[in-house]
């Protein structure tokens, strides 16, 4: 059967990433306080490689086949298999892969104690080339915000929302999901909980008000202990605040590049 | 040329609703407060018809042939009109209509006055069968909202978040989009706006924590006007908040039907 | 502690549902091929009950303890004991619930058989009312479809797209994801694959060459199986085609109540 | 009343852009067809500046205030005034500012010469810093591909579908949205319509057949015409294709700097 692909490319262009995308699929993710223990989650996956200016095209096939082959825990070393093998299927220079998903922790209401799941939505990105990998994390986290010039100017009270604080890092060594999230929820007014009674309401409430923060604030004390963290050689922060009083967003980046 | 559309469909059975879906269209929409004004914006279109038994397939050009035809301004009686194009070009028993668009309103913010344009997104769906139109306004609305319980259970301070108040309306007179975002925004704790200064930054916050609200609250308070507004037949409306205590929504429902 | 929620409302009118919305969740579902095996995957979920005209606010914490509460593989049985948790810790006279959760299977490359995952979305709605329990299952299934006009006037050639099959059920008996999805794909002219080697492509091209239809063609053939099946009492089907040669969507719906 | 926003800064860190974000405004775009003629659209906008360290926040009411005082056509000087004066206002080294919006060309049908509206997504782009602009412009077209590999290989038919060509440049001169719409559609198998008679339709079938093209020829081809193009000194094409026998896209970028 013809191999249209490997025949010659009416454009000699080499193009930098060929492939598929927005595959979903089952992974298991290892995380840092069930020591051993594993989750279970859906991610959507982008896979490519670079073309030689020669091809006409890639097979992409076997990006599907290198999915259906690695079937382990989705860490570090997993994912730089899953590339290496992907290089490798597809003889390739480059590869390139993203997964995102939903990463579930186990969260204690503030007063109560009543433990309940929270989501993060997280993203892993890599790409490997010549045996050297670029590994780029993020997560995505809700906080509560207090507006300190509202806080500062009214007579009681003061308007608060939802923001989300969008942290992404490239890291020499090890840096957990666990960790960015807990960067991004000292860095607003309150971290949010998918469960409170009263007693945890009132105490997220207060504790929100005692420290407001404009979306300004909230990105640099974020940046400020990411600067700080040896193992990351660079970061963005995002952070986008759905103002209560406004129909559209607040929003502030901050981004830093440790080798320049 | 053959016309496969018109030959026997294999399985003898009526489609309720065949036709073309999320079209992009410029439309001149006409308001209530500008007498004789209208506003320029952008709507995404379905339109559809019945398709009896007998025929294999509808002619899906004809609707976009009727869209072209048609280029008044959208109201009441244009949108009537379309209606019957489609009904007749298609020789059907039925024609569907639905036009979504973000709908502009100048605003004055509560203390300074500043104007400021506000965006609210509407829904016309209409339905024609037999010289009978069954007419459907929409419009979603965005509110602010501070918490009665945080409100009554803190030692200052009170969480708000923006909530979106959906109204939905099948009415036999007229009903203006103008009059629907009214009953939505004095439902709420208070309105929200485009642009405030800090003057008006402090008035809404004072007024949204004077009249603190439950998405139970507001939707009732939406539901009662909408009760007493005579043209009003049916109608249905519903308050999600984003809550910023949470990651998740809190939403309350209520639909009326005053012919039951 | 102040409760709120349990005073009087200003606006003494019952509300039909109030409640959460979009909460993430791990669930673990029961698949009819793998016997005894259970599948993982992440819902979105949505609950709320009525809340009478006496009172002012629902307690939405309930909510959530009754999803922690409910640790179980999500089947009809388990859904309903969910629903009836919900009803009792909120006092209520109804409890409406929906999961939406993409649901995987492994399908076999048509000619090499080569195994590979697809996903499915799901949608699982229920309500229970005084012991009775109004239960609706949902699948959106990806098929191609090859134009037949296309196909008929062309010299050589005919447009093909995605379509989506939406097929909603409500039903007596038990009626499993994989029936559905069964229905959806014969009703197009080829099921769409994960992974598909050039001899599967050839397969599938020809195939759905072989078997051309129009919105109207899908939406019927599916909807006669739906009629045949005799533990569905109401179905709702929705055809879009994702046109290859136009920017918007054709579709078509059939919906058919066989107690009317 | 109490400017907190001009107080201290509690982590002295620069700020790389802070502002507003989705907020949605009528705007006038300049064709290149109609001259003189000017098109009514609605945009969504970022609008951003940089913060020195020493402040707390920015004064996010003064970005409202530069749009409502920008009353102009959108065009290339006029972008650059409203940057200039954001800039100003808020007293920064930097301003950013993004619109996007729908953009709507009259296009004849290939047999018949009927017309009817097309809409294509546009991103305007643009940085101010001391006195120096960088401009972005970015359309994404939808075209249809016909798979070269399935053509060869299958006896009689081969696999199509809509695939979307994403547009990035910056550029020295004038490039007109309508030169990248040119670009993108050439680089298909061919350009999709609103409205296509059956006579059109066979024509759009058979030129996409004498035609295919995979995402990596179609990026190729673009990539080639973007290159010869003076005025253009960075590009980034994507190819995405919605592959009609997949639920999965394939895609493939490239991206070029010519001052590199």
């Amino acid at each position: 059967m013809k191999d249209v692909q490997s025949g010659p490319a009416e454009v000699a262009m080499p193009i930098d990433r060929v492939g598929v995308k927005n595959l979903r699929l089952p992974v298991l993710v290892r995380s840092r306080d069930n020591k051993g223990e594993v989750q279970h989650t859906v991610a959507s996956v982008d896979l490519s490689v670079d073309l030689p200016a020669r091809f006409k095209g890639t097979h992409m096939s076997r990006f599907i086949e290198a999915l259906r082959a690695w079937s382990e825990e989705l860490d570090y070393s997993s994912f730089k298999r899953l590339l290496e093998d992907v290089r490798l299927r597809l003889q390739a220079e480059r590869a390139h892969l993203i997964f995102r998903f939903p990463y579930f922790l186990q969260r204690l209401a503030p007063e109560t104690g009543t433990p309940a799941l929270m989501d993060y939505q997280c993203t892993l990105l890599g790409e490997l080339e010549s045996g050297k990998l670029t590994f780029e994390l993020g997560v995505d986290v809700p906080v509560m915000t207090v507006c300190p010039c509202s806080l500062a100017i009214c007579n009681g009270g003061a308007h608060s929302q939802r923001a989300i604080v969008r942290i992404r890092t490239r890291s020499t060594g090890m840096v957990w999901i666990e960790d960015l999230i807990a960067i991004a929820e000292q860095a607003g007014s309150s971290p949010v909980y998918a469960l409170l009674k009263r007693e945890d309401e009132r105490r997220v409430t207060e504790d929100a008000f005692a420290k407001p923060a404009f979306v300004e604030d909230v990105v640099r004390s974020a940046a400020d202990e990411l600067r700080r963290l040896e193992q990351v050689s660079w970061f963005r922060v995002e952070v986008e605040s759905q103002e209560s009083i406004h129909n559209h967003s607040a929003y502030a980046i901050i981004e830093l590049d440790k080798n320049v």
